[in-house]
């Protein structure tokens, strides 16, 4: 690549890093309006492969999808007092249709928990109707000041899934495990090991009485909060009176959930696993899992060459491997060895003349790039050895990243060690403290609970800041 | 059923039918906002599998899938003159963001021309970047005062597919290509044989040079236009100036095109295929394709009917049925049947004691209601028989609907026969009218030219209005 295309290394710079390396591999690219963004296909196609990994698994423990109009009535949103003190401030507002001011302004969702009250209140009647199970894929619009690629946009696409239930025990369970199925996800698929816990009532949705998340350490040390799980308990079934007759006909409110996982996730995938050459995509979610490089200079190389390049790509096709072939007559080989290392396709197939007549390929790993991820391998049952180096791959980047997480998230007792811990990644500290606590802790180091995690090591201690007995330990870490 | 949630007859009363039958299957429900509508899961569902089947075929051409946002400068709608004149009338316009008003008030897309324009400008340098294809799955909204669920709501569904080109020949190959592939979906997996042509100047897309539609007969003789495609020319090219260097190093400007198919197209297959019965699903897009009823009364042949209905449930899986089991305990048999007709289930399995007995099933087709559409067939080869039985649905309900489309599609030389016509159905007729005299049709007798349909019979005529001689026939009739 010529020095102006050149990527800022990592450790240099990682938020310029970050926003160069999305627009340079054509993930996305800045909407006209300020703070919205434009998914490229490239970005696209990862989004897709997100989409269907979570909605099977979705599916699988019986969710529904739906669409719901994107106008919320703004009266609405004032039916529930936390909710809207939570996203008044972050509305885009409608006032016109059809060249008329309107009677009512219309808000943009910025989620559709109201909208979702509105129909569940008219649609269920009896404890026939329940559990009711539905999930959308959409965008939403929240009016962000400070935006980034991906993390932080105006417009930002998302699934939200709302359910309703006849037993506050049953929502409980269902916002755990809408929960383990984000963690699954995360880790089986896009090989990030996130904690999972709950957020402290200062980070928690506005109208929720539980909110779990999943909070991911990105290249950076800093915490990523990936995807959320609400209990909205009797709150939003209360203001939209979301009522049942149970078995001996009497009427009870509901209990509700909702969760959800966003095109931030991308975000989390560039900086878990991204390096100082560009990308890195873990082979179950990379919209191609193989590039082939074609290697030649004169005619008669050429038919050689596309010849076994054709052969090889609908073995690998055949295999179920996403595989593209890199024929751009203008471009050198070295150039697309970099171009797709930097859009960090998990493996490169290159093969020339000579690979032809040894009837064999170079084969060449992202996740490490150079020549010791480089191997020649034979074209009988190049297709499984692809396959076998993908679920290597994958897990090889399940564990880099485990270790990482784990060898930056120090469990520490006083307020030297923890400023120390959140310089470079996440504290995990005894903790008594309350709003005020907390929010004197962010100010003075930037770091905020990440969540009180699931996996406690039971007992009581002291906590680190008040040296009150603490009941719980919470992950504090700086945050995007 | 019962009397109060009977079906109105579709000849009684066809609009009236449709509207309650969308309602009464759940396909979809009224958003609180006047004409936005919202899609429940057995809709959902049905627009995943016109979604898939469109999908792929957009892909096997070369089409990727991107996102854009979905505000759009009210400057960029101005800048090509058609386009603003068209749209202008229906935008719903955000004024305030974040709790200021704006300094440009900012459309909701009602389609993504002008920012694509946007976007093709600056993405797009030189003929190696040709051809652009990309589409889009998303929501727009047009403030219709009219509305009609599926038909036409305030925010719809679709997908809008918007190519660029470096030659008019390659974006007319491809403004006509995508019409095929219309077609092709919507024979193939809706079984809806639509006339396809080019539409009138008058019915042209605003900002279009051509434009191509399929145009489908309902069950009550009017038109459904049931997807466009249009040949865009250079209008846009020059409105935001996409263009390329060509291999002279000259710059050019593009040729574009764009095509959409909504949710509307949920509504031809309600109009086309439904009865007195209610909903008539295609079997390939079908949610369900077959839903097993067990019939039983004591508990004793409930075990027995639940483990053969388990077992066929299995069978008909692994056989790539889209199988639903109805195991409501509090209905009857008698009021399942009912309601499965009225959702249109392709096939009707209904299993009892003595079927289980005779190691055999009740298989009933929704296509033939009544005894003359159920046979008892063997348990063993179940999942063939019932393969078998779809395909042939699936191929009898495109045969019915074209010989219907046929029956009432009638070439016509005069006024009065043309009136007769398109009472009932399409005139066939040569045309040589200009805009006024096209005008003076529809104020006449309701019926515009739906289209010049492509399969021109050859040679000229005389217009059936004007009395002129005649290049070509259109296809008039009543729409939607």
């Amino acid at each position: 690549m010529s020095e102006k295309d050149g990527l800022v290394s990592r450790s240099e710079d990682f938020n310029e890093w970050y926003n160069s390396l999305v627009l340079k591999t054509d993930l996305a690219d800045y909407g006209p309006v300020r703070g919205t963004m434009i998914v490229k296909p490239y970005g696209w196609t990862l989004w897709e492969n997100i989409q269907r990994a979570l909605d099977n698994r979705f599916k699988a423990t019986g969710v529904e999808n739906a669409a719901f109009p994107m106008f919320i009535p703004t009266s609405f949103l004032e039916k529930e007092a936390q909710h809207v003190e939570g996203f008044a401030p972050e509305l885009a507002v409608v006032t016109h249709g059809g060249g008329q001011e309107l009677s009512e302004p219309l808000a943009v969702r910025p989620t559709s928990e109201t909208m979702i009250g509105h129909a569940y209140a008219n649609w269920i009647q009896s404890y026939r109707d329940l559990p009711l199970l539905l999930n959308l894929w959409n965008s939403v619009v929240r009016w962000e000041l400070r935006t980034k690629l991906f993390l932080r946009t105006t417009e930002f696409y998302w699934q939200e899934g709302h359910t309703a239930h006849a037993t506050a025990e049953e929502a409980a369970e269902r916002t755990r495990m809408m929960l383990d199925v984000y963690d699954d996800m995360a880790r089986t698929e896009a090989a990030i090991p996130a904690f999972t816990g709950e957020k402290s009532a200062l980070e928690r949705f506005a109208g929720a009485i539980h909110t779990y998340a999943l909070e991911a350490m990105m290249g950076d040390g800093k915490a990523l909060q990936s995807a959320t799980s609400h209990n909205l308990g009797q709150n939003f079934a209360r203001a939209f009176d979301i009522q049942y007759l149970d078995p001996n006909n009497e009427r009870q409110y509901c209990w509700t959930t909702s969760w959800g996982l966003s095109t931030r996730f991308i975000g989390a995938i560039i900086m878990t696993h991204g390096d100082d050459q560009g990308l890195v995509l873990p082979p179950r979610l990379a919209p191609y899992q193989t590039v082939i490089v074609p290697i030649y200079r004169k005619d008669t190389e050429r038919t050689d060459v596309m010849a076994a390049v054709e052969q090889i790509k609908q073995a690998l096709a055949a295999a179920g491997v996403r595989v593209k072939v890199d024929d751009r007559p203008q471009l050198t080989p070295g150039y697309k060895f970099n171009d797709w290392e930097l859009r960090g396709v998990p493996t490169r197939i290159e093969i020339g003349p000579r690979d032809v007549a040894k009837n064999s390929v170079a084969l060449a790993r992202r996740d490490i790039p150079g020549r010791d991820g480089k191997q020649f391998v034979p074209q009988a049952g190049l297709a499984q050895a692809v396959t076998d180096l993908l679920a290597d791959i994958q897990a090889g980047m399940l564990a880099k990243a485990t270790q990482f997480r784990d060898d930056n998230t120090q469990d520490v007792a006083d307020y030297a060690g923890f400023k120390t811990a959140v310089s470079t990644g996440f504290a995990r500290v005894w903790w008594a403290g309350d709003n005020v606590a907390e929010l004197k802790v962010k100010e003075e180091t930037k770091a905020t609970i990440r969540c009180f995690p699931f996996d406690q090591p039971g007992g009581t201690g002291t906590c680190f800041y008040t040296g009150q007995p603490a009941q719980q330990v919470a992950i504090f870490g700086r945050s995007y």
